[in-house]
């Protein structure tokens, strides 16, 4: 199974506007995680101490149980400098030990050899897109899931494509005005609420998608 | 109190494309308002039988509870005809027992006498905008509280104001694509998340609006 999961605005924006390399979230597009940097289970995923237990770490937990591979765009990566050289030392925004623990696909326009980190994270990366990117990572994932997380650039391409069966979507009760819409023009989805969970500041949204 | 209360689709429209006051929910509107029809609450005040129960019952029933008046655009009154004469004996959509019981207030650019209906619902035609209406309507409600419904023109009127205190919404798995946008642009609120409740086929949302 494919599923995408991101944090969305009240007003369906993923991310705000004035989005860039170095500044991939957007302007206010940071308040879309406050909910989940509070909670222990993503301190502690990020080797930070303290947070609280909500209904959102079940959610967060169920999330990351199946998952046995990662997609996501070059801005996810790690933005800011590019095109790659071979010999660019940088591992993106995660440093030395990632927090995914399995292949990560990467979606670039810029070839690049694949990155081992510490903690069992490999970076691979993917110039003959989305598609291609998914059928790589199922192939790694040996049967379970492959979550596709970040942007909404490489979700739309898998969406268009009819190759997400699931949405998961952290809706935010923010107004960004601007930014980076997730659901923009004519999708041919047809979607089945499946799961429903408030959180703190946040509510958990669940869709099963199908063709229309 | 002011509240608002809208069914939305998931990609932030109130109503469908092509929207005209022949068809004010646009192509595809109609189905936001699938959920509701099912329900036996909702089918009672319309004068159907059968229906279920469910959670979205208990919603229906408690935004209903505390209204004094509500406030409208002319579009939920009822397009199709226009401009009024005096002698237009036309109620709008809602026959002779419209299913509001309370003063209703319609802004519209037409001026209109009042118009008594069975049941207890009054239209009253407020050509002096939006918040002249609210204002009315909160005279009228005499301490219970003011509900906007239906589209999103007379709500985005008073949100920008500052007039709405509560917003809800019916959040309805469905992409429409395109139509008429509830948050379109900058919006200067902070929301609160203060109410989610799991439907089927829906999911209410309820937030507290305060300034930014």
């Amino acid at each position: 199974m494919v599923t995408y999961a991101a944090a969305i605005s009240l007003d369906g924006f993923t991310a705000g506007p004035e989005q860039s390399l170095e500044n991939p979230i957007g302007v206010g597009g940071g308040r879309l995680h406050d909910w989940i940097k509070e909670l222990t289970i993503w301190r502690e995923a990020h080797g930070e101490e303290g947070g609280i237990v909500s209904p959102s770490s079940v959610v967060l937990e169920n999330a990351g149980a199946n998952v046995g591979a990662y997609v996501m765009g070059r801005n996810m990566f790690g933005g800011g400098r590019g095109p790659w050289a071979e010999d660019e030392p940088w591992n993106g925004w995660w440093g030395d030990n990632p927090p995914f623990h399995l292949p990560v696909f990467v979606v670039t326009h810029h070839a690049r050899p694949p990155l081992e980190c510490e903690g069992g994270t490999t970076f691979t990366f993917v110039t003959d897109g989305v598609e291609r990117a998914i059928a790589q990572a199922l192939e790694a994932a040996g049967g379970k899931d492959v979550a596709i997380n970040g942007g909404s650039t490489v979700a739309r391409q898998a969406f268009a494509a009819g190759l997400l069966d699931e949405i998961r979507l952290d809706l935010v009760p923010v107004l960004l005005g601007a930014g980076v819409r997730l659901f923009d023009g004519d999708i041919p989805a047809e979607l089945e609420q499946i799961g429903v969970v408030e959180g703190r500041g946040v509510t958990h949204l669940a869709y099963r998608v199908s063709g229309r």
